[in-house]
């Protein structure tokens, strides 16, 4: 039977850049999982209705299918236990929650303010003008004049990672000495950013940097392969 | 020869009120250690002296004595391996670090923005002088014009711990089903602000509010008995 992953793409099929599915993408390479991965765009709900979702990743595995990133990763960790460990245990695992929330609201919302426009460019065509207008609904005006004067906004979001600056100042990963599960879900973030935006958000001499470099090579260079702007 | 922790007090030696100094509170007790707590005031920096540093929580364990609150945590579990942990292992304990560091440049400023004006009139007479002084030097103009307009400050606290309430409405613990290290990191922050303030902080539907009340319970109700203001 084997795994399925719907991933979202964009115009080209290997610009894969959703946050979430970027989670999803490391986790099973963590777990050291083979999968096919199935390209989706925005406006193909009914190819992921029968997992009772309209959004990606789902993963389809044999009889089972799941949405939704955390659930997504809870299910691999339950159901192949013998591979390596996306969380090192319980109490890591209820910590990680912590991670996945901070992104959702604090994280992926600074970056949206920066890359939002970048995005309608790189879209099928079938996408683009559901993209513009759920958006642009979301953020009361057009993207481009939700994104415009990107400085103080790239200022801002270099303050509000001041935590994560010297947590990474303090370890090589969030995990320790080596990533999981809340690595991901912060790279995920950051890799959607690369994949659709070429603007630069970190400083070179930024701890974070480094450590996005580091996430970037693993699993022979998953994500530094995958299409996108130099950072 | 036994524990001691040197701990910040008042004027009434009761009022421990540094959140530093409860997270080691809370930590001891988390590994059923017995020790001495000697009250120390913000001026008395030769007491302590001894330890390298002029800042509580100071640790001294027989011959040890150590300073800072992550390293003394660190130093609990290597030296009392048998006692419950306080992390849950390896990676747990590196996933803690970013807890500190959120807790120490984004809870923490924000509370104090709301409650280091009621500080003064509950210090020892000693500290008060030094205590203005030094924090006015810090915001740069009296503490009662910093703490003035409370109302858009609490407003910015409640919404700055927006993914904190989202996870502590997943799970009853940072740390999952029972508390470690990482919850008694955010916890002390919020014990700090009851001890010297009579703000209510969170709304008694917050999540937090919930999660803050049974952390206060912990230890034959420690936090809840401690001298402060009700929440």
């Amino acid at each position: 039977m084997g795994i399925t992953l719907y991933e979202l793409a964009g115009a080209d099929e290997d610009r894969r850049f959703s946050p979430y599915c970027w989670r999803i993408l490391m986790a099973l390479r963590h777990k050291r999982l083979d999968f096919e991965s199935v390209p989706w765009r925005f406006t193909e709900k009914d190819a992921i209705a029968f997992a009772g979702t309209d959004k990606v990743p789902v993963l389809v595995d044999g009889e089972t299918s799941i949405h939704d990133s955390p659930a997504i990763a809870a299910y691999l960790e339950r159901a192949y236990p013998d591979r390596p460990s996306l969380f090192g245990g319980p109490e890591a695992q209820a910590l990680s929650r912590f991670y996945v929330d901070w992104t959702d609201m604090v994280l992926q919302p600074a970056l949206f303010r920066l890359v939002v426009a970048d995005i309608p460019a790189l879209l099928a065509p079938i996408d683009v003008e559901y993209f513009r207008r759920t958006r642009e609904a979301r953020v009361g005006t057009t993207l481009e004049q939700f994104c415009a004067d990107r400085e103080p906004k790239l200022q801002a979001l270099r303050q509000l990672l001041a935590p994560l600056r010297r947590t990474l100042g303090e370890q090589p990963f969030l995990a320790g000495e080596a990533p999981m599960w809340a690595d991901y879900v912060v790279f995920g973030a950051f890799q959607w950013a690369r994949c659709v935006s070429p603007i630069r958000l970190l400083e070179e001499d930024d701890p974070i940097h480094t450590w996005r470099g580091a996430m970037m090579e693993l699993f022979d260079g998953l994500a530094a392969k995958a299409k996108g702007f130099p950072v």
